[in-house]
């Protein structure tokens, strides 16, 4: 039954415990009325590390609730340790490996996963860059290079640029650079000059007036720059300016930066 | 049969795709010997476009390999839809939701994923803040409010220390600063002024002194910097400091920011 008392659950990694936790987490969404006590553990490599945590795992299913386990366990002996404890064991490599073999016709290496290791050092090292070149070009600080954005992210101060710059540039390796708009963006014609030959490149970021003056009132409360006034100043003109040039643009207040990201990459053709 | 040819491969849903991305490419790795042709839909929502996916997805399975088909569509009618096609349906939602409502005793919700989406209003927020924090923090620019960092990333230029704490702050919401280790601080005794009030915090990087020349390299070519005998220097000296202050430390040669992270996670106790 749902109740007050959390549910143990378990992330169980041969590796760093991000696949394990990101579906784990994703099916734990799917029962709001259910509480949790989350516990990662990543890198386990030895039979007896994993009959601790079985041991663990046992006690805590004796005493009360039944603890959910979610693993991506590779390796065959630490999968069967894990295999005999007395919680609900989910196991993410097992139940689909099979199907895959089948698919593919070929047998599953039965490696440990490094899925988050530097896999493809190519790609692994244009991430990096890419943080690099978002550092460099956050906030408008730099217009050198901005011929080499895959993205620039337009907005006024304080709508996500930042946060979700670098989401694109360490999740997927986009060059992405983000340029503020200001009040003298808005009193004079056309787009900012450093923008013009770059339009195409854009995407607008807005939010709501309300939430906007909330998150720069945490900044500098009672200031002008967080009235209410001023956001929706800012905002209107913002949009205005986004629709006079045909920029793509969405707002904030109500979406989190992975889905921003996921926009972004959709509507400016940046998959890989 | 493994061979030239890639797989189509589909990560579908009806949220931003990350879920369905993570587990899909860990499942991947599993077999070295196929490649891929990878496409993500994300942001499905109607019966309509699942139907269009469906169409192109036959399509292609009459004409040669089949496609694998990862999905975390949650909505009933689209997974109907999406059900019919002649992929290889990898269904990483349905699959596993029946067993966790026999051990949660609560029937899943069946509404669309937001597991990437704002969530916990306090705790989006937070990795908000700490992205702020970061970038306010790298390289050792603000040595104010360091009080307040979980974590102290400490290392010679190049590291890896920036996108490490970028990592840790986007993912986790950890207070993450960085602190730049340059020759001075070996000609002195002890930690450098601004950490020593805060050596528990401390987290060291080192590297291979070939890789961290080949990458000074690319910044600046030629230079003392970039030389062999310069990245040695500076890697055995940031050693001998980690060791003579009891900061533990790891080698960013071989492994990916995931990895760094999640030790860092676990070594400094930081796990949520």
């Amino acid at each position: 039954m749902p109740g007050e008392e959390p549910h143990p659950v378990y992330f169980l990694s041969d590796s760093t415990g991000i696949t394990a936790e990101t579906l784990g987490n994703t099916l734990l969404t799917q029962f709001p009325a259910s509480n949790f006590a989350r516990t990662t553990v990543p890198f386990i490599d030895t039979v007896e590390q994993a009959q601790e945590l079985v041991n663990v795992i046992d006690g805590q299913a004796a005493e009360g609730l039944t603890p959910i386990v979610f693993s991506t366990v590779v390796g065959a002996d630490i999968r069967q340790t894990l295999a005999t404890c007395k919680g609900a064991m989910v196991d993410l490599i097992g139940t689909h490996v099979g199907q895959l073999e089948l698919a593919l016709g070929e047998q599953a290496s039965g490696e440990p996963g490094r899925a988050h290791g530097l896999g493809n050092a190519v790609r692994y090292q244009s991430r990096m860059t890419a943080v690099e070149y978002a550092m460099e070009h956050d906030d408008g600080q730099s217009l050198r290079a901005l011929e080499k954005a895959q993205v620039i992210l337009v907005a006024p101060s304080r709508c996500g640029k930042t946060p979700t710059t670098m989401y694109l540039a360490l999740q997927h390796g986009i060059f992405a650079a983000n340029f503020p708009l200001v009040d003298e963006d808005f009193d004079r014609e056309g787009l900012p000059a450093p923008l013009r030959p770059f339009v195409e490149k854009c995407f607008g970021l807005t939010s709501n007036p309300q939430r906007l003056s909330q998150i720069r009132t945490e900044r500098r409360r009672d200031s002008a720059y967080a009235s209410l006034r001023q956001c929706g100043f800012e905002l209107r003109s913002a949009e205005r300016l986004y629709v006079a040039h045909g920029i793509p643009y969405l707002n904030s207040a109500s979406v989190s930066i992975e889905e921003m990201a996921a926009t972004i990459l959709q509507q400016m053709h940046l998959r890989d």
